[in-house]
Parts: C-alpha cells; structure tokens; sequence
C-alpha cells in the first residue's frame, strides 16, 4: 500500500501556522492552520499537543503481565492499566519504559525493546505512544510515586490479562492496543512450545 | 476483581469543582479540582472533555472490511482507518455508527450491534469509543462527507487487515484496540467453519 497521494484521492494539506489556545502541565490546545492544496481554502483545526507516551509489557518469568489499578481523573473512575506514563524530553522509549515501570511498581526486568509505536489519536493528537516489552521483570525496589500517584500492582497470568481485554474489563484503548500487539508474540512463542 | 478501594489500596478521589480552559469545536479542556479522602489535599487536575465517539466494523459478504484513508491533521499525515466518528448528542451509538459508515463510506449493512465500549484515555479523556459491528456491508450509496473531508475508501480481508495492525500500517490505537474486540469474534467464526 503505497502512502502517496491518488490523484483525485484525499489531499495532503500543507500545514501554515499554529497558535497556542491553552497550556497545560500535561498538554497543550492548538489551532493550527492547513491550506488545501487544490481547493485553495484555509481552514484552523484543533491539535492537542503532548509528549511522547510510554507503555510497558512486563513479563514475569512464570508467564504472568505486571497491572496497576489507580483512580482516574479523565473518568473520574478506577481503571486497571499496564504501566507507562510520559517519555521525558530526549530520553528513549526504551529507557522511559524502564524508568516508568520502576517508578510505578519496583519492578525491574533483565531484558527490554521496543514492540511498537502508535498515534493515540491521529485525529486530533499530534503524539506517539511506544510499547515497551520487559521481560523477566522481578520486583526488586521499592515504588516512586510521582506525587498524587497512588498505585495498587498486581500481577495476573498473560492468558488471564488477554481475556480481560477482552471482557471489558479493561477499558484503556492504548492497553488494549497494547496486548493486542504483545499477543502475536506471546502466541507464537506459545506454538513454539507446544 | 472488585472495584472497590481496599484500605491502604488507591484512594477514590472526591471531585469538587470544574472550570473550562478552553472551548473548541472538538474539545473541552477542563481543570477539574478534587479532593483526596485521607490526605486531606486538593489538585485541579486537566480533563479532555469530548462527546463519544464510535468507530465501525463493517464486514462486506465476502469476509472485507471497510477501510477509510484520510489526511490526519493530529499528525500532519495521512492514517488508515475504520469508519467512525462523533456521536450526537442523544444518539445512539449504533445508529450513530451506521451513520458514519454510510457518509464517510457509502455502505450500508443488513445487522448492526454494539461489540465494545472503551475509554480513549481514562487518565485525561472522560469520553468513551463504542465499537460497532456492521455485517453484510454493501456499497448502496454516495458518500456524504463532511465539510474538509475527503476520504479514500478500500476494502481488504479481515486477515490482511488484522496483520496491518499488527506490522504497523495502522497506526491510530482506537483503530488497533477496535481489530483486537473484532479478532475473537472473527477466530470463533472461523474455528466454526473449519
């Protein structure tokens, strides 16, 4: 599937300038000004502009997935998570992910790589969420949390983690994103055994 | 799992009070102050506030489904998708997804259902996604685009679509964690067949 643009297919607009609507601690509004390139119109859209995210696929040596349970401001709700949180300024996703996991539920792994990178929301988000797999992660030092972070850690058998995805009982879409991609593995390395 | 706060586990925080930062089109973005139980604190917290949004499979009777490739201005590029979009206020999410699937794409199906409901974010978002399922999807009229859209429309195999999610050629979360829901029932279909 090639990326170029068809002909009589959807334009790629030519992005002219952006303003700042507000600014947050965790994100930024911007409209940002697009010029189609054909129809000779402008047009101001919205942009959430953020970081770079992390998620972290932890690996127990007996097969099972590292979860935390915290509360949620967005839903004002619990929700039950892999780890992760925001990759600091030049620091690699890979490393990120490491750090997040420490910080979140004191474990560490012995080995960690890049699984893959999706846009949380191409639409209207201007960032990249990496997924981070740690394998033979142990516990090992005490949690960091970030203030105001409160995190329960639990660990759950892999298969267990999937059918909860599943169920609906976890609801965070880049979770979901996350297992579907560390699944094909996961089954592979499964068949491998078998 | 219990949903409940265990005793030293994450506090369910108290929310008092809400102010808007900024109002677009789109989005919301809100500081929402809550109160932590125990610690006797107070934080305003950023909160995206946006409808729901639904996204749709939408499986043709040759075992295809529908593909929409569009100009993204969250990432200045272009994305492969499925149809979807906002839900209005008061819709139902089925019918919004049958809505959105016949503007954007001009397809039309015979069943419709919900499959599953996620949150895009839990942690700054307070929207949910509902997953639609549209069998014996057929072409049956123009597509109604919105005002700046322009979409490509393509119908691959299930198998091939699910295999792009997994290699990367599609990139939004929504999008992957909606083949993830859709995966199963498909698996089950086909182990049915067999």
């Amino acid at each position: 599937m090639s990326t170029s643009t068809p002909v009589n297919g959807p334009a790629q607009w030519e992005r002219l300038a952006e303003r700042t609507l507000v600014s947050t601690r965790v994100l930024d509004v911007r409209g940002v000004l697009f010029r189609h390139p054909r129809r000779e119109i402008e047009r101001e859209f919205v942009v959430v502009a953020a970081p770079d995210w992390c998620n972290v696929i932890a690996l127990t040596p007996d097969g099972r997935l590292v979860l935390v349970r915290q509360f949620r401001y967005g839903i004002d709700a619990f929700s039950l998570e892999i780890p992760g949180g925001v990759i600091d300024s030049g620091e690699d996703p890979v490393v990120a992910g490491l750090r997040e996991l420490r910080e979140e539920t004191g474990f560490v792994g012995s080995t960690a790589r890049l699984l893959a990178t999706v846009h949380p929301n191409p639409a209207i988000q201007n960032n990249r969420c990496h997924l981070v797999l740690v394998e033979n992660a142990i516990r090992s030092s005490a949690q960091e949390w970030d203030h105001d972070e409160e995190i329960e850690v639990i660990t759950a058998p892999v298969d267990e983690v999937l059918a909860w995805a599943r169920e609906g009982k976890i609801t965070h879409s880049l979770v979901v994103c996350g297992l579907m991609h560390f699944e094909s593995l996961w089954r592979a390395r499964a068949g491998a055994h078998v």
